[in-house]
């Protein structure tokens, strides 16, 4: 009798510390309970081994069943096809529907707008030698992040999570790129009171203790980053 | 006994005529052999109707079977299980896999290098007033969607299609992004024998007849876009 996926030991994540798409699949991955093998590779400085797995040098890449997964849309689909007794897309496919909307808005719009700008001002940057951060590239992104929260609060004021009655990818990948961010900078967390409460509910989250236990090589972690209740 | 939902009349989808996600659904309903109702929108200038649906205004959106799908992601994966007889998206979970990888590619790397500055440049601006397309951008643009066409290429050199042995989801969009580009400009597609070859195939295709036929005003096609031998 073979082991259920779930308790396969070699399932294997190639995963970045400050690549929010890496954290939410390392979310998922936890709240399905599932036992994985990670090897940390740099940020944007991908090992011969990722390159074998995925030419274009990217994390998140998931080694699962004999399968290479690659992107965290195809890597989040496909552990939900595969390991389906607790969803984490919703039951009804309307519901499915808005979970994947705001997968959407978060994935691209949210760190396109914001992540990235952080993590190209204050990581990249700085692992390339003496440039300093562009001070208006991240006022713009800061600005764009408080319309961010500000949705993000308005969800929460509505749904007991932000996609409905229950805790989806959603979620996840908000929190994803909001732990990333937090790591950062200074969130300015009490104007938005709301987005805080999500937030403190996320972090309290089991399967959100190795986020926060995490250290970014050189770049020490906000004030706010680990405490739950800051 | 109801109709299937393949022939109920009553879904409707809201496109931009240049909106390559629009044209992506388009292409997926129509392979699909599904019927729905069509409303124009003009690109970046949503109407009350659409926004009553979408906040965010964008297109496209899929109201079907009482379900109201934001953003191309979410329809192409409701339209699938919805519709699953004849699926695009691969029977294997590795091949779904693939073909999603494909999806993130296209609709976001493509997208966002080539396609989203063709548009900015050749259509937005346009639309703003006297504003002339800035040449380095479409230099920018064109360089990055000749790396595109080289990598369409490569893949079909190794397939019979994009993602594998059958036709699927990640042709479609890769057709959709190009499309979009051949409306707006020259593509040198005789230096890409392969990707040219590819897109021939895909021309060919009922489903793609609509989007040949369209024009979108005030711009005239190119000169390639209506042939399908070219």
């Amino acid at each position: 009798m073979s082991l259920p996926l779930r308790q396969k030991q070699e399932h294997t994540l190639f995963y970045s510390s400050l690549c929010p798409f890496s954290r939410k699949i390392r979310l998922q991955l936890a709240e399905k309970k599932m036992m994985w093998r990670a090897f940390e590779e740099r940020l944007f400085a991908p090992s011969e081994k990722l390159c074998s797995l995925n030419p274009e040098g990217t994390t998140p890449v998931l080694v699962m069943g004999g399968d290479v997964l690659v992107k965290s849309y195809a890597i989040q689909e496909y552990i939900e096809e595969r390991v389906p007794d607790f969803s984490l897309l919703g039951d009804k496919p309307s519901a499915r529907g808005e979970v994947r909307r705001l997968l959407s808005w978060f994935d691209e719009k949210l760190f396109y707008e914001v992540t990235q700008k952080f993590l190209n001002e204050k990581v990249i940057k700085r692992s390339r030698g003496n440039c300093e951060p562009d001070a208006s590239v991240l006022r713009q992104a800061r600005q764009a992040l408080y319309e961010h929260m500000d949705y993000i609060g308005w969800l929460f004021d509505r749904r007991s999570w932000l996609a409905g009655s229950q805790l989806t990818l959603a979620d996840l990948a908000a929190a994803a790129q909001l732990s990333c961010i937090d790591y950062l900078g200074d969130v300015s967390w009490d104007k938005y009171p709301s987005t805080k409460e999500w937030f403190v509910k996320m972090k309290s989250r089991p399967s959100f203790r190795p986020l926060l236990m995490e250290s970014f090589v050189g770049i020490i972690p906000s004030r706010t980053y680990r405490m739950l209740d800051f």
